[in-house]
Order: structure tokens, then sequence, then C-alpha cells
């Protein structure tokens, strides 16, 4: 292959470092009215009264909105497929406020200062209700209810504030522990944690000179945007464009419509364009967060180290909306169970619930993170209680190419699932090459000693999914121009990964043209063609599949138009470097040629495709992560020494960009290993919305990661691929959790490890 | 049919009846660099010596580009299909200069004033050579060569100055005169005249975030403007993007890239946006104009008045570049001939010569228009001496559904032509109509007096085509959102005359939907498909061809998601107000469900199409015109009473933009007929270029025009369409010559028929 597997340079990397105009808010038309949102002080309110009067009397204020003046029609934030498998429990304003944050009104106005003022003008009298914060809670008898709304499609039950429930049983998990030699369990707590995208959500919406809404937005999803925002304001899809430019970061966030619907609102009230945009306080607390979740773990195994049964148990709180609550909760074990695919015994249960805290959504892992933590911190308990190396106990049990997982059938996103035999699979090389790099035999259990810090090392494996089978579909339109050049056109959403290049490379290759006669362009639903967008690790593996089948049918074609030419038959020719170049008799002809004669001369047409493609089944990246940390016994601190990461993601199409994906997703989980967490106040205000209290990793916090890829060849991805966007997070608390044992003996169970935590852990262990 | 027949509204009409910023120069990006261009002042000069040292020292000054510093690549401004039929004697900047307002240099500044007084400081030594302004002496012996570059292609023969020429012989011409009964010979002049759009040519020309090439252009050929910037810039098409937003007009004058090519260059060069529009003063000096011709027709014919024999001879001028030189000179004989297909002798010949004058180009009509003004006095002198009525003898010769000419295989526009069969002629009765309209029979010969005014009446008939064989190729994209709504993306130009919605209307039809359930959009080369551009009468049956070929296939798609909804053969099923309908069992579903279920649930895929059409063959649309004239014999002063003109454009998809066009092309037509010529100094300069000296009718001029459509079905069209956008100008000139002939017996050949002329001729007679 001469494109894929190359290192080429992002297509859009000189607009990105020369500081094009290229972000939503660097093309705000001028004029523009600054739009703003009023937010509930209280965690579960009614309200009784709202006065905009002062506000609307002052100077510069456009309009105002609120449940008093707009239609209350239900709808879901998560830019998910149709039908969504959220519930629809959200309106763009409601009667009821169900956390500190919640939507109460929003102001148009000239200026920002002023749409400042009018929120403090606008008086609002609240009849504060019992509110419910921890999950447990809020499904005990007598709870505040806090979604009183009818579902007309039953997804939620929302008198007992469940959101979603699973219950999935394979085999007999009673017997299963009773054949069992070894039981453990295990149950870890993930908090609350939150993207923080350099860039915050922000939107720009407008009337065009049509009169049609065009919302210009950071958004992983712009054809759900445009889907949900139609719903939301009750316009045909005909009326509205959704533009998604370049984006700074989004790991789920951006795939929930928090702004677009409020900013469209108001642009069609007031018949001006409308810029809004986060600030970094309302990202922590009224854009998305990691669902926080208590996952237990039972394991069963066989003297021999064989595991036998698996009891999973999730407790998730989706926060006052339930935006993913069901998909998340499934992945908890569908992106987890399969791994062990010998336990004969399964057993998955648990609930998303409402509580009146903010609400939680898409976060790369999308519950795979949250499982993997205690998943593998079992996997090792398990270990240390069979007496095994950790790493010999996962090599007897990992799935294996050719082997299928009876969850892939049981369990889909929002459907059922769908029955998958994994077709490639390169973790056990993964997880030998990762040992090898961290010094697995030289180092584990030697709890090396420098001062009052010890070294230990643990390790973690991951699968994850790419795309959500007969779901995530793409399409995308390859066009010849006259002179060989191409045009490709996809509604995929490159949020910064580089998935924009990836498809170029894809197309190139099966085109053989370099990467530069192609000129790429996403997203725009006016122009580009229909992707669910970028979530579920899917952009490589879906927008590449119909990349590279709209590619094909363009090569289909242009080979067809060669043939007359050269004189020889299609099946002769194979396209390179620019040209049609006969495999038998070796005559050529440039692609310019071909392209003249198609459009201008002969058999006139535009050669071009628009191909679609649905994922046929969700082929799991694999990965082993390996943590060697040293714990300061005297102070808690637990300081990253080396991570390594060896993953399996089939061909990487750009291995630096791939590489760069998983170094990002270790290091974003490295933070929530050690550092992450929204804390609240007993009445559910974040007490620490803001990046001082609320510490990301710095550059001096990372430790050295290494990562490496292992190919293995995918036959259902284009040119062999599968993802590796997601994957990367999930290893960073399992692996670290296990080290911290490896070096000091104690387990911890609850994220982040913070020095305090780690102390306290410690000193329960010695007075144990 | 529902939606084709109706004179719905136009789709851009409220966006432009509120003045949304829908036009080229309505979104200049702030900070935009002005351009404008040093002409010549000299008819045939070399540049010996330029400076532009003062000019580049003026603060505000950006660039000055000139032959000194650009490469010298030859080229086209011609926007035709490829390869171009037209000469490359064109550069962006020369060492010569050909005619008074010839490209000299072009300055890029930051404000118009400065970019002017740069214009006056920049010096240029001139050498001035002979210059030729008439076309009869450029091809003499001795006369001087115009160009003396070389043209690799051996397009034209610069030597002679003959930028092309025809030859086109049927039967035996000396023979058919010889058999003739009657013969005779007519020479009409057309004089320069311009097309006077409202908005003058105007481009924007910038790079965008990924450093390409954006011109946004009031063009009718977004994607040759492409290919002919990217030919002179020498830079590949997938660096380049056109956007045509609406346009003030065309009528061939903005299918000529006399702008577009410099606002590049200056604008790759500065590295900021420029902006360049032409004043009126260089519209009718340096955009283009009609050629001037002298048209010598000789008819033969039999005593009962088949006319046996006809001798076209042509003499076009076409200034000092050969943009569609042979084009137009092939169409004056292609366009005209066919009409009277009786004939078994034929001959055509002609040449386009280069002169020292303003450049002709393709002006609505393009050659036809001359052709008729020669063939149509011809056949009502023909009729004189015959004693019969014209109208008489034009039923008795006129071409009829089922017979062809061999002029079809003949002459084609650059290439050979290809027979043809008329499949659709409502001729005869657009005549009958026309002359019950205008009561020919009652008016005719009577010379009714009113004072010095004398009345007549006079006919013209006129055929067109419907785009360009096997050349005019237009490719569509039918997109069907998911509830049902479409959105069509088309490469065809919407100048003005309503095509595209004329192109919603056809899409609308097939899809069973409401006009408005489409968001119809054209044209950029980055998102909408191919196509050939707006000429050649072309849109609505080649790229109306394309658009239903491609709506078909839509509905063929979403016909196949119904069946499996509603459990019946695709074949049983139909698209009728937004539904699928069973005509068997009378179950329906609507789109939205079909669209929802296609995208999201089963057989997923974006339902969307592109296909392309390449007109098979050039159906003509037919008319009758009809003149009632008054004339001044005291004053000369021609006054048009009424004007009635009855055409067959096959189906008319929007009638009441059908007769808009053809109402306006007769109004142009009269322009030319009564007022318009462009006079010149001894040395070459442009006497008149100006409203006040240059007279176009205004509302107070216009008589009483009076359409009629007389529908006939073009198997070939879609929804059985034909043209209309040009053969209401090939009317007025002879209709109102034979009129004045009615009136007062004297005939005139050459136009405009100013007081002046009219009165002389009316003495020359009186005298003779």
């Amino acid at each position: 292959m001469k494109i894929v597997g190359k290192s080429v340079r992002k297509v859009d990397g000189i607009a990105l470092a020369t500081g094009q105009p290229v972000f939503t808010l660097d093309a705000v038309p001028p004029g523009a009215a600054v739009g703003k949102i009023l937010r509930s002080p209280y965690a579960h309110a009614e309200i009784v009264r709202i006065d905009t009067s002062r506000a609307e009397e002052l100077p510069g204020v456009l309009c105002i909105l609120h449940h008093g003046n707009v239609p209350r029609i239900p709808y879901t934030t998560a830019g998910q497929g149709w039908p969504e498998p959220s519930p629809y429990d959200s309106f763009l304003f409601d009667r009821k406020v169900r956390f500190v944050g919640d939507r109460v009104a929003a102001v148009a106005a000239i200026s920002e200062e002023i749409a400042d003022e009018a929120l403090r003008l606008i008086e609002v009298e609240y009849r504060e209700l019992p509110a419910v914060l921890d999950p447990a809670e809020a499904t005990a008898p007598g709870a505040p209810v806090i979604h009183d709304e009818e579902d007309a499609r039953g997804i939620h039950d929302p008198e007992h504030n469940v959101a979603a429930a699973i219950d999935i049983r394979v085999g007999d998990i009673v017997r299963g522990f009773a054949e069992s030699d070894v039981v453990v369990e295990t149950t870890c707590v993930f908090p609350y944690v939150q993207h923080v995208p350099l860039e915050p959500h922000c939107v720009v919406a407008y009337l065009d000179e049509e009169d049609r809404l065009v919302i210009r937005s950071a958004t992983q999803v712009p054809f759900h945007v445009r889907r949900i925002v139609a719903r939301a304001l009750g316009l045909p899809l005909s009326r509205i464009r959704v533009i998604k430019p370049r984006i700074g970061g989004g790991f789920g966030t951006k795939q929930e419509i928090v702004l677009e619907d409020v900013a469209a609102a108001l642009a069609l009230r007031v018949r001006k364009p409308v810029v809004m945009k986060y600030t970094r306080a309302e990202e922590f607390v009224a854009a998305r967060t990691r669902h926080p979740m208590k996952v237990r773990v039972v394991l069963g195994a066989k003297k021999d180290g064989k595991i036998h049964a698996i009891e999973m148990d999730v407790l998730s709180n989706t926060g006052a909306y339930g935006t993913h609550s069901l998909t998340v909760l499934s992945n908890v074990g569908s992106k987890t169970l399969p791994l062990y695919n010998k336990a004969p015994h399964l057993w998955f249960h648990g609930k998303a619930v409402y509580t009146n805290l903010p609400v939680a959504g898409a976060y790369r892992g999308y519950g795979a993170t949250q499982g993997y933590f205690a998943l593998e911190v079992a996997v090792d308990e398990l270990a240390e209680k069979l007496g095994m190396d950790p790493l010999e106990l996962r090599l007897k049990n990992h799935i294996r190419a050719g082997e299928t997982s009876p969850i892939f059938e049981k369990i889909g996103e929002g459907r059922a699932g769908k029955a998958q035999v994994v077709r490639s699979c390169a973790l056990e090389e993964c997880i030998r090459e990762g040992a090898r790099r961290i010094g697995w035999e030289e180092k584990r259990g030697k709890r090396i000693r420098e001062g009052n810090w010890i070294h230990g090392v643990g390790m973690a494996l991951s699968m994850q999914g790419s795309g959500i089978t007969d779901i995530d579909m793409a399409a995308a339109t390859v066009v010849m121009n006259e002179d060989g050049t191409f045009r490709l056109l996809v509604g995929a959403t490159d949020l910064g990964t580089g998935s924009d290049t990836i498809l170029a490379q894809i197309a190139a290759e099966a085109l053989g043209v370099p990467v530069e006669a192609i000129s790429v362009y996403s997203s725009d639903t006016d122009f580009t063609p229909f992707d669910t967008g970028a979530y579920a690790s899917s952009t490589t593996y879906v927008s590449g599949g119909a990349v590279l089948r709209a590619a094909r049918e363009v090569r289909r074609q242009i080979l067809e138009v060669a043939a007359a030419i050269l004189e020889e038959p299609p099946e002769e020719l194979d396209l390179e470097g620019g040209h049609v170049v006969s495999r038998k008799s070796g005559k050529r002809v440039p692609l310019s040629e071909v392209g003249h004669r198609a459009m201008y001369v002969t058999d006139q047409r535009h050669i071009i495709a628009t191909a679609s493609f649905v994922a046929p089944e969700s082929p799991p990246p694999f990965a082993a992560f390996f943590a060697e940390v040293a714990v300061d016994t005297e102070t808690g601190v637990v300081r990253g020494g080396k991570f390594v990461a060896a993953a399996d993601c089939g061909t990487p199409i750009n291995p630096a960009l791939a590489e760069g994906q998983l170094e990002g997703a270790i290091v974003q989980g490295i933070g929530h290993t050690l550092y992450e967490e929204l804390r609240f106040s007993p009445r559910g205000r974040v007490r620490n919305p803001n990046l001082f209290d609320y510490r990301i990793p710095t550059a001096a916090d990372v430790p050295d990661v290494e990562v490496v890829l292992i190919p293995s060849d995918e036959p259902t991805g284009p040119y062999g691929a599968k993802s590796i966007g997601e994957i990367g997070i999930n290893g960073p608390a399992p692996a670290i959790a296990n080290a911290i044992h490896d070096a000091i003996g104690v387990r911890l169970y609850r994220i982040p490890f913070t020095p305090e935590r780690v102390l306290r852990a410690i000193r329960a262990k010695s007075s144990a």
C-alpha cells in the first residue's frame, strides 16, 4: 500500500497551525446578538412565576425565552441514531428545574454585558422541591420524582427515577459460582468527571437569504443536531442547515445538543444571528459528564485460572436527564464481558437512575471505562487469590480471533445485539510486547524502594468497538474533477482526531493518487452526505468504509472510461501514480485525460459516486496497558513512572494519528485516575467548576507514555482498519490501581487516587 | 401533472424581492483589496516599456501585474465545453494590445481611489501598430496581423486574421439556383451591440483557510471558470472553488471569463481578498458584444413557392480576440437553415475575422439572431417577388415534426453535428395563432394612415436549439432528508431566468411533493455536480434532464424501501402528496417514515442519487413573430404598435417564467432593432460607452408585447420540455423590417432602424 500506513500530514494541519479562522467562533457574523442562559440555583424546584418585564425594558435586550413562551416539545439532547434509545425527557425550557444549572430562560441581547445584566433582571419565583443527589436513594420508595412527564415510547420509568435498566443472563450464574474454586468480589466507584475540551460548546445560529435556519456548531453530530433541532422547533429538515467547522475537541460532550436548540430558537425569534458559548464554569456544570457509576464485579474461576462465571452489577447515575443512559449502561457490559469469553455463566444487570445533579452523557470510553476499572481490578484480585501472574491469567482467558461471545448477540445499543465473531485479534502480541517494554518480569512484585517511594507495576486489558453494529451509518461522495484531482465530501466529523486525513488516505489509496490530489470536506448537512457522526470509535471503520466504497465505484467508472482509451478490458487496468496502467501491456493514460474524456468527449458524465456503509459488525480493537508507578507512603502521592500501551487497531491507516489518539486517551485516563472529580455541595451545587479546583493533568503530570501499535488485518474494515479513538482511556484506572497494589499491597476502589485516599487505604491496611 | 405546468413562485423570489444579500457584491469580505485594470488607449500597439515604480510607491498599492511579471499562458476566455472550439489567443497580459480597452496591467490597492491613482501612475511606452477596424479589410493581403502567436491546435489562421471559417455544402447550389424560378438576394448588417446586464461583471477572489482559491463570481459557467482559471494560473482543479451566487442578468456576456482570471491572479499574489467590478463604461468597451455581421442570403424558389436553394454567406467580426468565433459563426446557419428544410441545395459559408475592435462573444441568440435577420427579410422579399402572402410561403416551407435537415448532421458546435429528427413541432399552430392575434388578414398590405404615421405588419419565424448535442452535459444530485423533504444540488446556473425553480418543479413532480419540500442550490464547484452552465438554451432541457434522472433514481430507492414497509411490489407503488401510495390496495406510508426507515432502521443508506445527462439531440423550440409598426414618414421614427410571439417550447414547465423569457428576449430584440449600436472613432475608440449615448429601450419604448405558448410534447425532454431562453430575440429585427416594408414599401437591411436611416431609405426609394 502506498498511502495507507503512512503518517502523512494532517490535511487541515497548516490551517490549524497557522491560526486560520476555522473554528465556530472564528466566523461570527457582524452584528450578531449574544445569547445567554439563566440557570437554576436549586437542585429541584418548580417555577411558580417568571417576570421578564424589567429585563425586557433594558435597552439592547432583544428577546427572552422561557417555558411560558415556547412550546413544550419533549426530546432528547443525545445525538444518537433514530429511533433514539434515550428518553424524551428534555424541553427547550420547562416549568420545573432539575439540577443546579438547569435552564430557566435565555436572553438575546446586543452585547454580552447587556445579556448578563438582563439575566440578573429576570425575576423568578421558585417553589423548592425535595432533591435527591444519591443514586441509591433515588430509587428508594418515597424518593422525590424527578421526571413526572410521560414518555410515549415507554423508554424510561419516571416514577422510580429509573432512566434505563438492563438484565442480561447467559448460562446459570448461581451454578457458575457454585462450580468455581475461587470467587472474588470487587466494587469500584467512578465519580463525576468532565471532558474539559479545549474549546467549550459554542454555536452561531442565523437565518440565511432563503430564510433557512443555519447552525454553525462545534458538534460531533451535525446530522443529529439538524434532526433534533427540527423536532424541538417544529421545522422540516429542508429548512435547517448545520455546518460543522473544525472542532477544538469533543470527547463525547459535543455529541450532545446543549446549545444549538436554544441558539436556534433565539435566532428564529430575533431574526438575526445569535452567538452562544459556554463559559468554562458552564462547561463543568451544564454540559455533560461521564456517568458516575458503582460497578460490582464478581468473578468465579477454576483452580487452573479459567474464569467460569462473571456477574457485573451497575448503578449508573445519569443526573437530571437521561441522555445516553441506556446505551452507556449497556456498554459497561457489552464492551467488557466479551473480553473473557470463556466464562459460560454471565449475569450483567444494572440501572441508570435520575438524580438532581448535572447531566451525564457520552464520554470517550462510554461505559466501558467504568466497566474495565472494576473488571480489571477484579481480575487482578482473582490472580492474587489464585496465586497466578495476572498476565498469565489474562492470557488464559482472553478472547481470540475466530471466537465469539454471547454478549455480542445479547446487548446492542438500544436494540438487540448481533452475533459476531472476532475476525482479527493481536491481543496476545500486545500483552507480550507491552510486558517486554514495561519490564514486567523484572519489576513485578519487587516493591523496589527509593526513600519513601515504593515502585510497582500493574496491567489491564481492554477492548472496545468500531462503531455500533447495524446502527452507525455513513455515506461519502467522491467526485472526480476533470484534471484527475478529486473532491471527497463526507458527513463525518473530524473533531481534531485527524479523521479527515484518514478518510483522504483511504480514498487516495483506492484511487492511486497522493493525498494532495484530494480535497476533503466535512461537514455541512446541505452539501455532505449523511453520517451518524463522530462517536463510538466509528469514523475510520464506518465512514472509512463508505469512503472506500465510493472511491471504488469511482475507480470502476474511471477504469471503464480508460478501457475505451487504452482498448483493453477494465479488469486488466490499475490506478497508479495518477495514471491508469495496464497490467498486461504496460500502456498508461493520465487521469487528467480520462477525466476530460469522461466529462467532455465520449460517454459524457460526471464521474462521481456516493456510497453508504452501515457497520455490519463492530470489530473490537484490543489493547494491553502496563503502568509503573511509585507511591510515597508518607504522603500518599502516586507518581506515574511509565505507562505502556500496546494496541491492535487493525491496520493503522495513519500511524502517527493512531498513536496520537492512544496517547491522548491515556493522558485523559490518567487525569481521572489521579486527579479529576466534580465535587458537590449538599444542595447539589458544583463546588469546583474551574480549572484551579478541578485538576486535569498538565504536561508535568504526565508520565513517560509509550505506545506501540501491533497491526492485525480486520477483513471487514477499510484496508484492514479498526478503531483507536476510545480504547486508550480504559487502561489507566485499573492498570494504575493494580500497580499501586503491586507497590504497596493495598487496593483502591475509588478514583481519583488522591494522596488522601491512598494514605487512608495504607492506614486502614496497617490497622487491619 | 401536479407541479409541472404550474406557474409556481420562484424559489428565490422572496430573497430577491426583499433585498437579501444574494449577489456577488453583497458579500465582499471586510478588508478586501480593490482590483482595477489599466486599459490600452490604442487599437493596436506593442508595449515597449512599462514602469510601475511610481505606482508601486503609492501607499496602499498592494500589487501590480502586467505582461512582464506573469507567465504567458495562452487560453480562451470563452466558457465552453472542452476541447474548446475557440482559439487560445488570450493571455492574462500580453506584450501587445489589440483594441482600445485591451488589458495592459492590473492593480490591487486598499481602496478604489488609490487603485485609480495607481493606474494613472503606471508609465507605459507604446509603439503604435497599424490597426484594422473593418472586417473586410482585415483579410485583405497586407493587412496588419493582429494575432502573431501560434495556436498549437491550429484552430485559427492568425496570418490572415481569420479566427474561424466554415464551408458547408448540401446538394449543388449552382444547379439549385439554375433550377429556381425566382431568386432573391438580401444582405443584412448587424452592428456591434452589447448585452447591458443590470449587474455588470463582478467577482471576489480570495484564499480560504486551506489556501484554496475561491472565486465568487456572477458567471453563467462556474465549472468553465474553474477550468479556465486553472489553466491560466497553472493550478489543479482541486485547489479552486467557484461560487455562483444569484446573478443580475447574463445574456451570454457572463459566459466569458473577463475578470475572474485577473482577480484570481491578484488574490494569489497579494494573499488577501480582491474585489473587482466593471464600470458601465468597461462593460461596453471591455466585456463582450454580439458578433457584428454582414449576412448575405440568396434564396431560389419554384413558382409555387417551394424554396429550392439557399446560400448564406457570413462575414463575422470577432474583434480583437476569437472567443466563440467558430461556434457563433456555425450557429448563423445551423440554427436557421433547418427551418426551411425542403430546399435540397444549400451552401453555408463564412468567416469570422479579427479586427482591432472590442471583443465579440456569446450573446443570446448566438448567431441565429444575425442569421434570422437576413433570412427572414429574404423570405419576405421572396414572397413579394412571388406575389405570395409571406405567411403562406412560410407555411409551405417550414420544417415539421418527423422531418429532418442535413444541416443538423453537417454543423455541430465546434465538432461535427449529428443527424436529428424534429420530434415535436407546433410551429404551424404558432403561425396561425400569432396571425389571428395580430390581425394579419385584416391589416397586411393596408398601409393604414394616421397623419404622417403609416401602419404595417410583418412577420418572421425562428427556431433555436435546446443545448448543444453531445456536448452540453449536466449532472444533478437529489438528496432525501429523513423527514421526507429533499435537497436538490445542481451545477446549473440560474442567471435570473428562474431555472432553479424549473429544476425544483421537475424534481417535485417526480417525487410527488410540493416545491416547498425541495431546497434547491446552485451552484458551487465544491458542492454541486458538474454542469456546462447556462448557455445555448440548455438549462431546462439538459440540466432538467439530469434532475429528472436523479429524481427518478431517488424515487426508485424510495419505492424499494416503501415496498418492504407496505409489503407490496414496488411496481404497484406511486409517489403522491408526500406519501408512497399503493395503486392496488390504496395502502400508504408517509415519506417521513420511509426516510427514517431507510436512514436509521433497515437497509440503512442515505437515499441520494447523482445523475448525468448529455443532450442526445438539441430539440428546437419554434416561434412565429408578428410586428405591427407605425412609421412616421416625416421624421423616420418607427413606433412599435404591437408585437405578438407564439412559441412552442414543448411543455412549459412554468408558464409564467417561460412567458417572461419570451417577453424579455423580445424587448431586448426590439432594443437592437430600433435603438442600439456601439459607435467607434476612426482610431477604434467606443464613442458611446454609456446609457445616455447607447440607448436601450425604456418601459415607455416597449410596445404592447403579447406572448402565447403553444405546447408540444418533446419526447426527449423532461416532461416534454424544450427551451425558451433565446428564441424570442430572433424575431424583432426581421419582423419589424418586414412590417416597415409593409407600411412604407422600403426595405431596411441595417439595424438599428434609426429615424435617420428610415428617412434616408424613404428618400432613396422616392428618388429611385
